[in-house]
This record gives structure tokens, sequence and C-alpha cells, in this order.
């Protein structure tokens, strides 16, 4: 088989047009299709349905403190939940606080706060410091870049590599650019590559010797435990080597259950050192009275344990991996080969990454969307939207029903190939 | 029977003597009671039992748009659960958004929002707009004040009448000083005092032509269906009286169920103006993908409607009325008639507000702290933690049993005979 590039320009007319009948075929079938979405399918919701009845009546509402869950109080979780998170995160209980129902929600409001009081450690709130920047590690997750663009935030890109973030620039920047105060990072299955950092570059995460007092890694653990296949990707502590260098400070580590249990009825937790959280606890405490306790409670109960949770994410994988598969798939079938087009085929996370030619990715998007295929917005996996190479297209695969992601995957390929020949033409 | 004020030396050290006598005997007893918090009892929380099992499995979860709960999306709140608040507080639907868990949380969200971005008609946002304030009606309620004191800006005090705010003094400040930028209201069964705005005050709310064009009243309605009596004490409606002067943008509206059904494990709304919520919800789609939205269905489902919050107000009236009257009828038998107390008998809400002789509350405070009971801080109430006559104590009856209330209002009341004589024997 020949790439796009070895054929010549009759031939390319041929693809082309060929894939410009079958757009056109769909177009018309008027299908509504939809891969822009991180969100679980119905058949992985259904997978936690024990949990809405876990607890029956008030007597299920007693933390083991003998604290009425229904009522007032306990700023920072209970001690249980912290344990599950603990256990399951490997991270000292007394380091985590459990918060409410969204980890976006947690981040947002960890910067909001930075940008009103600073964090331990600041001269003064970061909202009066002039210009400051977050560095963003792309492609990356939209909702990171867009809480630091809706809070004035300057983003700064940085190229991901197969191991993580480019630590050369990364350290570059924040050992000697004063106003970088963060750095955005999904360390495991990374938003959209699937990418784990390895244990050398989250070992240059810990080392770093920031030139701001209050520069803060923002480790955003989504993915901590959703792997798709038998084959657990272990990811280093960072918490552990941040302390081998005295740099336990320096990091703001989130997760939470929205991937586990119930997206927007989960439980989101923050971790951070005592003179973090010594910080922000009173501030916090302005904030309101406690978070929902109940829900906490409902999540230990059912769950039990890390292990428990462990055994349910293997449930949540046997129902992705097939829909993963068959983008790998159809893609396979449809496009290797060509030189059109690159993907990864993730062992956890929730996407799949696909590269097309340089300045292919939007009018890819464009012919998907008229023949019916809604896509993530090209360029959102960089910061402002704006994607340098236009190559990116992020692949959410989990939502639809599998006969739906094979129609959506095979329209997506056809606008690939078409847009890939119109590429190659326009070169002849 | 004589008033303190009317008795001469040797009788008010009698008095003093036999009231430190006893309250040292107290103290020896080793009591701990608490009358600090405006928390639900026991019994009270059992009466929403019912709302934990009311969500038994996915099935339960489907919005009436089909919409599933149980995932990401809809961030500003179910139709059904916007319907409830909406036919409960007399607020058109599309003017209300279902958040989180906690009024507070969005309180505080509301102010830091205004503080990063300003309000709909801000020229900056708040926090860059040099020393801006907010009127504080006292005694009030000591998390809001909080709010204000922990985002830096000025509190200023506004005195309470029995009508409501001192709406000479709001009109004075809001309509000539354009740093006055907001103003704390609970304006039904107000904390401490219990006190329903009157109509005529609301009206007057309703009529500010503030001279800041970013000024808002927030509207904390905590109390609007948490009725004492069969008596309902009607609160004029603050959006409909605003639409006529036009000035429908300057209120901020808050509600919640923290003390319908469980504290923090409720349901909290905001309502506001089209133009308010149009600023707001875009600044919010970066905070948040959603809030707990099966938490919104398990409301729905377990009350149905308004007439079902209602009822339901009745069974906590029941359980809390007798305690407001133990701590009425147990301050009439030990301090009526005596000139040094007066206190509220609400008709709504958690408080009773007692007022000793000026100068007295700290030392009332002090005195029944050493005998086992603790009250909420004296001065709580007012700005900064400082009551301007230190004579206000905030008595919360609902949270201890009633053989734990009656003993510690016995305590109490002895506290305030000893301050109270040694306040008249210092001025003879």
């Amino acid at each position: 088989m020949m790439t796009y590039a070895q054929l010549d320009a009759s031939e390319l007319t041929k693809i082309r047009d060929a894939a410009a009948a079958k757009l056109k075929e769909y177009a018309s079938a008027g299908k509504k299709l939809d891969l822009t979405r991180g969100k679980p399918g119905a058949a992985q919701l259904d997978l936690t349905s024990g949990l809405l009845g876990v607890i029956k009546d008030g007597a299920d509402c007693f933390s083991e403190g003998g604290y009425d869950c229904r009522n007032y109080g306990i700023l920072d979780g209970l001690p249980e939940t912290k344990r599950l998170f603990s256990e399951l995160l490997g991270i000292p209980s007394d380091m985590i606080f459990v918060a409410g129902n969204s980890s976006l929600n947690v981040m947002y409001d960890t910067v909001a706060r930075a940008m009103l009081y600073g964090v331990y450690g600041s001269t003064a709130p970061w909202g009066r410091q002039g210009e400051i920047k977050f560095l963003c590690p792309s492609p990356g997750y939209d909702r990171h870049f867009g809480i630091c663009e809706s809070l004035g935030i300057k983003l700064v890109t940085i190229d991901m590599t197969p191991d993580g973030p480019d630590m050369d620039a990364v350290k570059e920047y924040v050992e000697n650019d004063p106003t970088v105060k963060g750095i955005w990072c999904v360390p495991k299955f990374s938003n959209p590559d699937g990418i784990t950092y390895t244990d050398e570059v989250v070992e240059k995460f810990a080392a770093l010797e920031p030139a701001a007092p209050d520069f803060r890694i923002f480790w955003d653990n989504a993915y901590a435990v959703h792997e798709l296949t038998d084959e657990f990707v272990p990811l280093a502590d960072i918490f552990e080597l941040a302390r081998k260098y005295g740099h336990e400070d320096n990091i703001f580590y989130f997760a939470s259950t929205s991937k586990i249990t119930f997206p927007g009825s989960g439980v989101a937790i923050m971790a951070a050192s005592k003179n973090n959280l010594d910080q922000i606890r009173p501030i916090l405490s302005h904030q309101t009275i406690g978070f929902d306790k109940i829900n906490q409670m409902r999540h230990v109960k059912y769950f039990k344990n890390a292990d428990g949770i462990m055994q349910h994410m293997k449930r949540h994988a046997a129902v992705m991996r097939p829909k993963f598969e068959i983008v790998n798939r159809i893609m396979t079938e449809e496009l290797d080969g060509l030189g059109i087009a690159e993907w990864t085929m993730p062992k956890g996370g929730y996407f799949i990454s696909l590269y097309v030619c340089d300045g292919c990715a939007k009018a890819v998007y464009d012919e998907s969307a008229k023949a019916g295929v809604a896509l993530t917005r090209a360029g959102a996996t960089y910061p402002y939207g704006i994607d340098p190479r236009d190559r990116n297209l992020r692949i959410a695969p989990t939502y639809p029903s599998e006969e739906e992601l094979e129609c959506a995957v095979r329209i997506l390929c056809e606008a690939v190939k078409y847009v890939g020949a119109c590429h190659y033409l326009e070169s002849k």
C-alpha cells in the first residue's frame, strides 16, 4: 500500500471524490453521532447502581467517631473517606481533604483562592502580582486551561513527549521565571494522549526549584485507577519524591470518583502538605460549613476499601475496552499505512488522540460535522483553543453505543481520507 | 417584684452570692452543655430518613427530559428541581439556578466571583476598586460577615429594628456611597432576632437607587418556610417589587434545604435576574461541569411539590417548638421582671436572641462557660465580632435534647443574674 504522499494527482483526486461521495451519503442519512464527551456510557453507570441504595436510613449515617453525617460539621471530610482515598492513592490520610462532587470545582477554587489570597509562601495574592503564567503541557485538558483563561492567567504551551511533558522546557520556565505560578498535569493516562509520566519525569517534577516562592504543580490524577486492560500502569509517588527534595509544599494533588461512580455525584479530594492545608483550611471555613458527608459515607459503605474500587474498575474496563478496540480496529482498517493519520491506543483513561496531517484537524472536524459526527472542537486540547500545528483531535469513545461508535468512526475516517487527499493534492 | 436597678447594694450582694454559689455547684457537676449551634436535633434528622432511600437504582435517576442524572451535564439544575423551588419560593423557574449542598458556599462564591470578575454592571472587578464596603444589619449572621472579612471587604454596622434593618441608614449609605457594594439580609426570621422584614421595608429595599452600578442585595432567605407555629409569616416578594422599580438586577437571592432535609446534604439555590445569570453562567461553567443532580432528584422524588415541603416543615416545627418554649418558660420563670434581660420568642427560624444589660454579654458568656454551658461567642452577631453595646447573645435551642436544654438554660439564667447583680452593684 502506498501513502498519500506517494500517490499522484489523479489517484488522489479519485480518493478525494470517493470520500466526498461517501460523506455526502452519510450527511443525507441525517445521523447525529457524538464523539465529544469523556462521559461514561449507560452500561457503565449501571455498574454502580448499588451505590444509590446503600444508605437506607439514618442508622447508616454514623461515622466511626459516632458523628452523624446528616448534620453540619467536619469541614475536611469523614475519617473513613479520607482513609479510602489514602489507601487507593497511597497518600497519608492527614494530607487529604475530602470535598464535594467535582475535582474541577476544587481546582477552580484552588486557583481562585490563590488569586484572592495567595498560597502558602506567597508574598501577595496571585491576583496582585501583575501578569502571571501557567504552564500547559499540550495537548492537554481544555478545562484546566479554561480555568486560567477565565481568571486572566497567561497560558504557556509545553510540548508533550511520550514520557510526559518536555521537562527541559518546564525546568527552564519554572526555575527562571517567577511569574510562572503553576503547571497543569494529568500524570496518568493524560488527556488526550493517554501518556503516563515516567518515573524520571515525576522525579524531575519533584526536584523543581521554582523561581517563584508560590509556584504549584497541579497534579490532577483524574485516571489514577482507570486502566483499560489488565495491566496496571504504575505512577511514581510525587509526594514521596517531593519529600526527598524538601519540596512537598510545591504540590496540589486532585482526584475524584467522577469516573469511578457517577460524574457529578461522586466525591472529589485534594491532597497537600500540612503547610498548604493549614493555609487553605481557614479560608475554606469561610466558604462552607462542610461538604456532603452522606455521599462520602455512601462511597465508603459501597466500596468498603481500595480493593473494592479496584474490582469495580475492572468492570468499567470490561465495558470500555471493546469501545476503544472498535475505534482502533476501524481506524486500522481505514487509515493504516496511508501516512495521513496516527492515533493512540491507550492503556487507560478516556480518550484516543488522533493526529492528522499538519493543518488538517479543523477541516476533519468540519467534514465530520457535516456528515453527522460531532468531535471535540479541533484545537480544544491546546491553550486558547489554538493547536499550533492544527493536527490533533480528541476522540471520546465511551459514551456512544458500540453500534453508534462504529458508524461514527467510519464517518470520521472518511473525513480524514477526504481531507488528507485534499491536503496532498494541494502540494502537487 | 422589683428590678435589679431598684434594689440596694445588700440585696444585690445577696443575689450575686446566691447566683455565684449555684454557678459553682453547676461547674463542679462538670456538665458540658451546648447552645451554640443552629443545628437540627437528632429527632429532626430522623424526620427526613425517607429521603435517603427514595432513589433506589438507575431507573430513578432520569429527569423529565429523559436526561440521566447520573452523568455529566446540566450546569444550572434539573428542571423539576427548579420548579420545586420556584413553587416553594414564588420565584420564576428561569431565575433559579440549583447549586450544590450549601447556600453559604454559593454566597461565598458569589462574593468571590464579584471580587475576581465584578457583577453585571461593574466597571471593574470589586477586587480592583480599592476599598469596598458591605452593610451588615446587626445583630446578624456571623458567617455572612465572615465572608466579607475573609475577602477584605469593609463591614458597616446597620441597626436592626423590629421591622427590619434601619432603612434610613441603608438608603443613606447605598444611595450616596459608591463603595457600598452589598448588604446582607436574612429577611425572614432573621438570625438571631427572628425578625421578618415588613412589606414596607422590603419595598424600600426594592426601591433603592444605588450609587454604585454594581451594588447587590444579598437576600438570604434561609428560613423561608421555617415557621415554629401554625401561623405562616408572609414575606413580601422582593423580585416582584424590584421589577416595579426596574431594579431586578440589584438582587441576589439564596435559599437551601439545609434545615428542611439535611444540613450538608441538602440542595442550595441562587435566584437572580436574566442579566445577572447571563453574567454568572459562563464563569460558573469554568468552575464546574455541574452539581449533584442525583441529590436534586432525590429531593424532588421525596417531596414531589412545595406542599410536600410545607407538610414536612410542620413536622419539624412540632419537634422544635417545645424546645423554644422550654427556653422561654425558664427565662420567664428566672428573669422576667428583673430588668436585666429581654429575649425574643420568634415565630420561626433557629434562634432566640437574648439581650442583657449593656456591657454584660461577654461576662454572661464567660460565667456560662465556667458553669458548663457553651454559648455562641458574645459579639459574634456583629461585624468583626464586636457588639458595640456588648449585650446580645444568640441562643440555639434545637440541637440539645429537651433535658439538656432545660439544664443549660437554668445555668445561663443564673449567669445572667450573677452578672446583672454585679453590674448594678458597680453603679451603687
